[in-house]
């Protein structure tokens, strides 16, 4: 039976793969690829993973479905989730056709993890849903950008014995009001941190490439700072993905 | 300068580290790990991961101190960070020791990675901040369990959009009150489930070991099995850590 393989690849950086990730990129016949256009950002990140662990790979590039992100940060939940199921299903009948038009295994690149924030599993599991392709599938799991940004700050995510919580930017203010103390905040299109300035802040953009940056210390500090090497890494890499650790002040919890 | 390395190396399996930790381990002198003795459970793996990686590498095993837990799942906060802080300033004083009394760049070994609930980040600031020991020091970061348990019942740890809680056995019921509706519990003494019938959990033991058991279902429906599936690992590898994913049913949820 053909197999699917959905390898998290690391941040961005091809020396954080996994050796098991590695293994697998070369066990595929081919890979199966959004297609954002010629400005994709991360077109060049692919190209270069793949040059350094597979050599000449066969890219099957699919038109990437328009997204309705109006109701992306300002929508209601169910908007924000139909929008998101809508533009799930036509990439699911977009990667059909790749995979019943391509003989051999498949591979999906994910960059971080495939567990968080990603919509490549829930795609799959719906290809196989539609009943026309059939195929074993499984998961390699790769470093997410939330651990590398500890990693360049030299962190632990939480204080001893502490949980934490992972959001997305739309759902931040919920886990400030539900009283989470460590909260790490991915997806963000925008950075609003008003009214957090007694926080502390450990923020990353575009980590594991060249145009890295790091930020860190109390919001009320570091904001003006923060806002500016977002633009700076924007403007330089041409895109931008960041992440952030935001933890509440000590004397301001409620335990 | 010297250089100190906390490396992460993923939940067990010596192909899920990345060519960075490869290289990291490879770059250093010797290794400083905790000595508990000829039982030590991951004293074979360790030895199976740097065989793989390394060759003859050169161990200084450093007698791990004795640490109270009898605070550890019952004990209130106080007792039990005073119980934590105290070990962490007695293993400071024997790894400043092991740094001391050899030469050239040092690596230490993290399980997983480093930013999730382990303690080594601590120790050598710790030791840097008793100030006879100078160094400079780097975080590679590695797969942590919670990745790989997603990756083997090939799920996303989240509902679209939703936030994710990750947090200890011991605070699990204060997670559960807050109103998170996705939970990774680690560092699991036992397993307590009462009430939670209605949850869905996904629980994995010994992930990337030939030990390695999942389950997965209604908590109802599944405990039973996972207690059964709990002693039989701990029975055949003489040792066990499991992590677990438990969500709340739709229905329940006051949102």
């Amino acid at each position: 039976m053909r197999r699917v393989r959905i390898i998290g690849v690391g941040p961005g950086d091809p020396e954080q793969v996994t050796l098991e990730a590695v293994a697998a990129m070369r066990s595929v016949a081919y890979f199966v690829v959004a297609d954002k256009g010629r400005d994709d950002p991360l077109l060049a990140a692919r190209e270069a993973l793949l040059a350094r662990h597979v050599g000449s790979a066969r890219v099957i590039a699919v038109p990437d479905p328009e997204r309705d992100r109006s109701a992306a940060t300002t929508g209601a939940d169910a908007s924000y989730l139909g929008a998101v199921a809508d533009w799930h299903d036509a990439r699911a009948a977009a990667y059909e056709r790749a995979i019943l038009g391509h003989d051999g295994d498949v591979g999906f690149l994910v960059w971080g993890d495939p567990a968080f924030y990603d919509s490549t599993i829930r795609i799959v599991e719906k290809v196989l849903a539609r009943g026309n392709a059939d195929f074993s599938w499984d998961v390699i799991p790769g470093v997410s950008s939330l651990q590398l940004l500890a990693a360049r700050h030299r962190i632990v995510l939480h204080e001893i014995g502490q949980p934490i919580t992972v959001t997305t930017a739309r759902r931040l203010r919920a886990a400030v009001e539900s009283g989470a103390d460590n909260i790490v905040v991915m997806l963000n299109a925008h950075i609003d941190l008003d009214g957090l300035d007694h926080w502390d802040v450990w923020w990353g953009a575009n980590l594991g490439t060249p145009h890295e940056r790091l930020v860190g210390g109390q919001v009320g500090d570091v904001l003006a700072e923060l806002h500016e090497a977002r633009a700076a890494v924007k403007s330089a890499a041409g895109w931008i993905m960041d992440v952030y650790l935001l933890r509440r002040a000590a004397h301001r919890r409620d335990r």
